[in-house]
């Protein structure tokens, strides 16, 4: 199997198809340590991780916090209204201080594209990106290929349908790179207004017909609708979207009979699909989020458990 | 001794008289580990305990917390204005999320009557109340009739006075629950207002004279007015509540010499009791507050210790 | 070596030169442990220390936060906005009641000076002083002398200056006091209105050229400028101040080859000191920030770690 040599994470792009594999893998063991009834292992006892949330987001900072406490790390919290930011200073000042505690590893999130790799570019600690702008969130499309493979136990020749806000969508981004690269064939779908210029170039087709895409599809991702959206004019409305590209059990006849439902979360029930399919037999939302957990510990331990010897 | 076999705590009305004692026991051999050097036991390592706190409540989150680290829980703090609540979902639809990050229990305290109940029928993890709406609490109830126990060495027979805003106290409710349960008699004193109808069919005595409640006690339970109440119109003038329902060192001249002063904080010192009284020989407030972490950590155990073989 | 007998740490002024210098030699030992790859120690397993600050400070709350951590203790998070201070209760009352459920030690930071020596005249439980008011900040102060010593091996007759707004500094304070009882020889420097009436009673020099100071210091210590100050008019305005009191490259080149450059951030880049500075050669700034968390254990550890016997 391929080594681990990489020192942030910030994208996908920057992931070889077997490296990819490897997180995977990895995340495979780390999967059934959270189901044990002491769901604890001592790998990186004595690090210190921060979580650098400039933007709210309750489930991945704690998918991140549990899988870091359940590696042993020791974690801090920092958020962006109690921290120094509001006090003037850049964010890269802000993260080399906190570093200079010793710090081994910062996990950001932020609003702006581009500031995971401003920190990777200035800091010696890993940076993990937990998603910045409409740029990029590696470990949401990481989980999300893990729970494909963990149902279909393949990736490669895989339809798979991304639907909705493909425009502003940083986890339709990490998706394509990823999926494209172990060899899905991936198809995006949505409003035209919310359809980025020369979309194909990054190897995807494109529809604006979710019937045909829900037909064709092995797997189904729904974007979450941003309800904001609809005040800059990129959504004629909500319940407008909400028929032509919302999923409904009715629409869903027409799928194959193991198609897989995936949504990274929140949903908006009745707006990107109706509850009876979110809470049906082809959703994978919730294996989703316990997978994401799995994934966190594998790209924490790959990027700190294995620099031991160093 | 009787054996634990319920799977969340919602209130005390779902405890018989012989669980309620064994959690009182429980707690006793607890209260004796927070009082060591090393104030840690590994009875609940690797376990993953959520704290849910939509409406804020430093005392009542820390109680918990501590509990939950000094038997060696790993413990996450989620707090309404960060979750994800805020972006539309369901509190059950939140809870199933974090639950499907193989979390053992959720301690959640609510403004609305109701939801822990909702969230223990959605959910594996078991479910404690840490306080909802004007509905329960029961590990107040718990924590004061284990301070009761500790001072009197018993419980029945004994005249225990509850004193304020009957109407609108989760504390009152979990009380008489517990105490009428286990033999003490219980008589409600407050203005009429904020008196419920019917009161007497949970098996008290209501009274509106504060000075023959206070002759007849063993125990008197303060409770906490919330100011808010007044521009409600429940409440006349807090400094008109303060001198009808107030206690005060005068007052207590024609107390039993052993009466004991409780609150279940933060106290409004000059409205429900005087500095003096809060401060004196009879209060057994702090005592109250340390005993909550012991009646927390039986919870907690009782919950999830005692699984392990399951 | 002189033995450790304190059991709060409100100030320097009442901390002897030998205890001042115990700090410092248990603070070398910890540093290690922090440049560790697994850096942790159980000298305080079993203690929980909780951080109660009424004043937002990320910084000084992630160094102690990590400090707690690194010895093993647990910690507890308590902000103003959050805690029962809001509901009307003094902070004693809160104080006390935290303190009732077993804690060892509170960490306090707040705005009004004299809170934390409330505190400690109030509890059983150690307090540690991280900033209160315009009054003291003693553990920036030993962290400053740990960083002097550090890099000149000595304090003793090395010359300070101190350059900023002396009036309404706590930072000022306490390293005056630390640095005048380590034998420094300390001018403060900085406008006439913000410099303290009979400050040179004190022990230290004034100096209103910052060029001379810049001339004939080994240390050169810029405060922080609060952009409120100039509402208050102590300040003409941001600019004035930067031009007469903030240094800059072309400022320090009549400076001693190895002169230090210290702030106790976060830093105003372009107000107190030019960017070229706060990054260049001289500036020991990032390495105040790690051994602030040095200096943080080895107080935690001189308070609690040491009394197991007891």
């Amino acid at each position: 199997m391929s080594e681990w040599t990489k020192h942030d994470l910030i994208d996908l792009d920057e992931l070889t198809q077997e490296e990819i594999e490897l997180v995977l893998e990895t995340a495979k063991s780390f999967k059934e340590v959270s189901a044990r009834d002491v769901k604890k292992v001592p790998a990186l006892r004595g690090k210190t991780i921060v979580l650098l949330f400039s933007e709210s987001s309750t489930r991945t900072r704690i998918s991140f916090e549990l899988a870091a406490k359940r590696l042993s790390a020791d974690t801090i919290n920092i958020s962006a209204s109690g921290s120094s930011m509001s006090k003037g200073e850049s964010i890269l000042d802000t993260a080399r201080n906190i570093e200079a505690m010793n710090v081994d590893l910062v996990v950001v999130r932020h609003q702006s594209s581009g500031v995971p790799q401003i920190l990777a570019d200035g800091l010696k600690a890993s940076v993990v990106n937990a998603g910045d702008g409409c740029h990029a969130h590696p470990t949401q499309a990481l989980l999300d290929m893990f729970t494909i493979k963990e149902k279909f136990g393949k990736i490669e020749g895989l339809q798979v349908g991304i639907v909705g806000d493909i425009l502003h969508s940083r986890v339709a981004r990490s998706n394509i790179w990823g999926l494209t690269k172990l060899g899905a064939e991936v198809t995006v779908c949505g409003p035209s207004t919310l359809m980025p210029i020369e979309i194909e170039r990054t190897g995807v087709q494109v529809s604006y017909d979710l019937g045909d895409v829900i037909k064709r599809s092995n797997v189904l991702m729904l974007l979450r609708i941003q309800k904001e959206r609809q005040e800059d004019k990129f959504l004629p409305s909500i319940r407008e979207y909400a028929k032509e590209f919302g999923v409904n059990a009715e629409k869903l006849k027409s799928a194959k009979k193991d198609i897989l439902i995936m949504h990274p979360g929140p949903t908006n029930r009745g707006v990107e699909l109706s509850a009876e399919v979110a809470d049906g037999e082809h959703s994978v939302i919730l294996d989703q989020v316990t997978n994401g957990v799995a994934i966190r510990m594998a790209i924490l331990y790959l990027l700190l458990g294995t620099k031991e010897e160093g």
